[in-house]
C-alpha cells in the first residue's frame, strides 16, 4: 500500500507543535516502512526564520521523541532527515509566495517529485483562505504540472455560516477533489473497524436497524480539564471541539448504509445520507434534546480539580460547555424511531470513545421475574480507545436448578493480537493522501450538514437565558439531568468506568 | 429450588456402580445445600444380600470418593447416611415385591414420606418390563396415596422396533406422566444454557433461522477407546450410543421454536415437533447421508493404541461402528434447506462437545480478495464439555493501512465466573423427579420419533453389504471421507483441537 506517485509535502505552520509532535514523525514512520514513494520531500514553511539545517535539527528531536518506529539507526534517520527542507514566508504576504513557488522548483527539478504537491494548512483557521488565495496567486493551485493537493485540519468553521464561507473560500481556488479536510478520529483503527465490523459479518449486519437495535449511544470522554487551552476552549465548547466533528463522524459510520464500495465517494455519499437525514433540532427543542453542563471543582482521588471558571484564561462567569450531550434522530428507512445519544465531556472519570449498541429485548421474558435479565439489553459495545477492542453482553444461565439467566461478558481485544503494529492516525491519514485516497477525510457537503444540524443549539446555547448550563464535580459522568434523556426503564448512559473508590476506578472491556 | 414432597427414592440396582457412584453421592450433594425435602429416605434393592448396615457403610464410600460437596463434617455425612435402607429383592421374583412394600410402608410410617416413591431403575435393560410389572402386581404403581414415578436409564430400546416395545411395556403399568426417561445429557448445565441461550437474548434469536444460517454442526468427540467395554459396545455402537440419544437432543434443543412456557411439555412438545420435522433417510440413501468408521491401531503421543477388532471382547470382523456422523435436514418454516451435521466417535484427538453455528456470509464482499474473510463464515460455538462457555468468530480490520478483515475470536468461559457450583447432571436430574419438573426428562414420543429416524441407517448399516465401513487411524477425527460430507466451498467439520504435535494438543476455546 505504498504511496507511488513522487511529491514535495508543503507544510504551512512548520514551526508549530503540530509538525514537530506528530507530522514529521508520523512521515519518518512511513519512511521507516518503505511506504513512501522513491522521490520524496518535505518543505517546510514558516514565519520563523529557519535554515534547511535548523528545520532538520528540530525535526529529528521530535522524530525521536514521537514517532512509533525504531530511532537508533543514525543513518536512516540522517537519509531520512536530508528530505526536509524549509523557506521562510509570511503566509499573509502575496510576494512571499515567490520564494514558495522558486523552491518547490528547485526540490522537484532535483528530486524528480514531479511537481505532485501537497499543501498542508497547519496553521490558525484564520489562514484558511489567506494561503489558498496566495497559492493561487502564483499559479500554485493549477495541476498542469503534476496534482496539487490541499489538507486542511479542523475546525472546519466555527458555525453553520462560517463554514459556509470557509467551503466556499477554498472551492475558488481549489477545486472540492484536492481538499482533505482531516479528522483525525478517522485515522484511527478502530473508527475504521466499524466498517470492517458492519460490513464483512453475517452475522450483525442483519441487526444493523431498527427492528432489532433499541437504541445508540456513543461517548468521548476526557479525565482532563482544559487545563493551559482555557483561552482557547473559552471559544470553542464541547459541542464545536467534539460533538460537530468526531461524533457526528461516528454516526456516520454506525448508521451508513453499506456502500456500494469501499471507495471514498461512495462511503462520503453514505455518511451524507446519514447527515441529511437527522431530524432537525427547533431552537425551542434545544432543551429537550441537548444537555450541557460546565465541570466544578472537586477532589477526585485525592488531587483537588478547579471549576472550569476559575481555570487560566477562563472567564469566571463563563458560559462555555465542558460537557455536552444531545439526543438525535435519524429519520430514514433502517433507523426510523431509534434514538442515538452522544456525549462528549472534560474531567469525566476516565477518557474513553465508545459505541455502544443496545439491542431490544426478547418479545417475552420466557425466563420470569426470577431473572434479572428481564431488566437488561444485549449490548454491543465498539471500544475506540484507549483499549480497543469489541465486548459483547448477552445472556447465559446461572449454574444451578432452574432457568435463571444472568448478562455475562465476551470479550475481543486488539491488544491481544500478537505484534500488531497500530499506525497512528496522522500516519494512516498522511499516506492516504498521498495515495489520493479520500475516504477518511471529511467532504464539504457534510461538514456543513454536520453543522447545519447543531446550529441550532449552539444559537439557543448562546442567546436564549431559559436553557439551563448545569454544573457537575469534576470525576463525575456529567451532569445527573443527562441520564433523564435515556428513553426506556431502567436505562441510563452505559458507565464504561466506575469510581470504585478515590484510589482505583474499575473499568469495563 | 428445594423439593417440597417428602418422598422415598428406590433405587434398584442398589448394589452397582451407577448407585455408588453417581446417584447416592448426588443426593448427598442435594443433602449439603438443604434441597432435600424434611422427611427424605433412600431405599436400596438388589439382588445382594445387603443389612441397611451394609449398605450404608458402603455408599459413605461412594460419597466420599465421588461427592462434589465437602464430605469433612462426619456427623452430617451421619446424618445423611441414616436416611439410607436397603432391602435384597430378586427382581424376576413377583413375590420379592412384598419385601418391598413393606419396607416402604415401614419408611413411610417412620419419616413421614406420605406415600410418595420414585422407583429408579439402575439395572440392565432386560428388566425395564418385568420390575414394572412387579410393582404394578403388588399395587406400587397407583397413586392412591401419595405419587409414584419411575425413572428409567437409557438405552431406550435398540432399534425402533425394541423402542415401541419398551414404551407399550412401561405403558401398561405406568401413565406417560409418571416415567421419567433419564439422559443425563441433559441435565449438562450447558445442555440446558441453549434454551436460555437462544430465548434469552434480543440479539441471537432473530439470526436463528434458515435466511442467516449456513449450516449447523455438533459434535460429540471422546479420546478413549472402548476399554473393557468391548463387549457391550459391539451390541451398541456409535450411532445407538450417542446419536440417536444425545445428539438428537442437542439437535432439538438447537432446532426447537421457542416454546410457550420453560416448562415440561411445552418444550417436550418443541422437541417432538422438531424429530417430526426430520427429513427421512431412505435406506437407500444412506450412504449420501451418513458416515460410519472404525479406528484402527496408531502411535498417539507415543502411547501405541489398539485397534477396534484388537479390543478385549470385540469380534476380530467387527462390523460396529466407533465413529457415526449424520447430515440431516429439519423440513420446516424455520429450518428449510439448512443442513444440519451431528458426529461423534471414539479415540478421536480428544474429548469434546459444542455445537457450531455457521452463519451466512455476507451478501457482497466488499473488503474484496485482499481479504481473508472472504473464505470464512462468522462461527457460533456453544461448548458443551469439557471447557463450558461461548466462543463468537468473526471478521474484524486488520490494522494499517487499507480495510482488510481477519478472523478474531471473542470468548466466554463458564470457568472463569467466580465461585460457580455447576451440579452435576444427575443432582439437576434427580432434584428435578423429586420436584416433578420432566422438562429435561424424554418423552416416549420423542424417543420414538429420534429412534424412527436412525433405524434406517441402523438397518442398512447392518444388512447392506455395499455401504461401507471406514478405517480411521486412532487419534484422528474420523474418516477422511466424513469431510466430504459439508456443503459449501472450503467448508470441513470445524477441528477444535488439532494435533499439533506428538507431545501437545492445541484446542479453541
Amino acid at each position: 500500500m505504498k504511496a507511488n506517485d513522487n511529491l514535495t509535502l508543503t507544510i504551512f505552520g512548520a514551526s508549530g507543535d503540530l509538525a514537530y509532535r506528530k507530522l514529521v514523525p508520523s512521515v519518518y514512520d512511513l519512511y521507516m516502512q518503505s511506504l513512501l514513494p522513491d522521490c520524496f520531500a518535505i518543505l517546510g514553511v514558516g514565519r520563523t526564520v529557519y535554515s534547511d539545517q535548523d528545520f532538520r535539527d528540530k525535526m529529528i528531536k521530535g522524530i525521536k521523541e514521537f514517532s512509533l518506529q525504531p530511532t537508533d539507526d543514525e543513518e536512516k534517520i540522517n537519509s531520512f532527515i536530508n528530505l526536509l527542507y524549509y523557506v521562510p514566508v509570511d503566509s499573509k504576504k502575496t510576494e512571499d509566495f515567490a520564494k514558495l513557488k522558486d523552491r518547490l522548483q528547485e526540490i522537484s527539478d532535483k528530486c524528480h517529485t514531479e511537481g505532485n504537491v501537497i499543501f498542508y494548512l497547519s496553521t490558525p483557521p484564520s489562514l484558511y483562505e489567506i494561503i489558498p488565495a496566495n497559492l493561487s496567486a502564483h499559479g500554485l493551485n493549477k495541476e498542469d504540472q503534476g496534482w496539487r493537493r490541499l489538507i486542511v485540519e479542523k475546525p472546519f468553521g466555527y458555525d453553520y455560516e462560517t463554514a459556509q464561507a470557509l467551503n466556499s473560500g477554498l472551492l475558488k481556488y481549489f477545486e472540492e477533489k484536492q481538499i482533505y479536510r482531516i479528522d483525525h478520529y478517522l485515522g484511527k483503527e478502530t473508527v475504521q473497524n466499524m466498517l470492517v465490523f458492519r460490513f464483512s459479518n453475517g452475522i450483525f449486519e442483519p441487526l444493523w436497524n431498527r427492528n432489532y437495535i433499541h437504541h445508540i449511544e456513543i461517548t468521548a470522554s476526557e479525565s482532563i480539564g482544559v487545563g493551559e487551552r482555557g483561552g482557547y476552549y473559552e471559544g470553542s465548547g464541547a459541542l464545536r471541539d467534539m460533538l460537530q466533528n468526531h461524533l457526528m463522524q461516528l454516526v456516520g459510520l454506525a448508521a451508513m448504509e453499506p456502500p456500494t464500495k469501499i471507495e471514498a465517494d461512495s462511503i462520503r455519499n453514505e455518511t451524507l445520507k446519514v447527515f441529511e437525514a437527522l431530524r432537525p433540532i427547533g431552537r425551542d427543542d434545544v432543551s429537550k434534546y441537548a444537555i450541557r453542563g460546565q465541570y466544578g471543582a472537586a477532589t477526585v482521588k485525592g488531587e483537588s480539580m478547579k471549576a472550569y471558571r476559575e481555570e487560566t484564561g477562563v472567564d469566571p462567569d463563563s458560559r462555555t460547555e465542558t460537557f455536552a450531550a444531545i439526543k438525535l434522530f435519524i429519520d430514514n428507512w433502517r433507523w426510523s424511531g431509534v434514538p442515538f445519544y452522544i456525549r462528549s465531556g472534560k474531567r469525566l472519570p476516565t477518557r474513553v470513545a465508545e459505541v455502544v449498541v443496545y439491542f431490544k429485548k426478547t418479545p417475552l421474558s420466557l425466563f420470569g421475574d426470577e431473572s434479572e435479565m428481564t431488566h437488561e439489553y444485549n449490548q454491543l459495545v465498539l471500544r475506540i480507545q484507549p483499549d480497543e477492542g469489541v465486548l459483547l453482553k448477552f445472556g447465559l444461565k446461572v449454574p444451578g436448578a432452574g432457568f435463571k439467566a444472568e448478562t455475562v461478558n465476551m470479550d475481543f481485544h486488539y491488544s491481544g493480537l500478537s505484534d500488531a503494529y497500530l499506525p497512528s492516525a496522522y500516519e494512516r491519514l498522511l499516506l492516504d493522501s498521498m495515495r489520493g485516497d479520500a475516504t477518511l477525510f471529511t467532504r464539504g457537503d457534510a461538514v456543513l450538514a454536520a453543522w447545519k444540524f447543531v446550529d441550532p443549539i449552539l444559537k439557543a446555547w448562546k442567546k436564549d437565558p431559559n436553557v439551563p448550563l448545569y454544573q457537575y464535580p469534576s470525576g463525575t459522568w456529567g451532569p445527573e439531568v443527562a441520564d433523564k434523556m435515556i428513553d426506556g426503564e431502567d436505562v441510563t448512559w452505559r458507565y464504561p468506568c466506575r469510581n470504585l473508590a478515590d484510589d482505583g476506578i474499575f473499568c469495563e472491556l
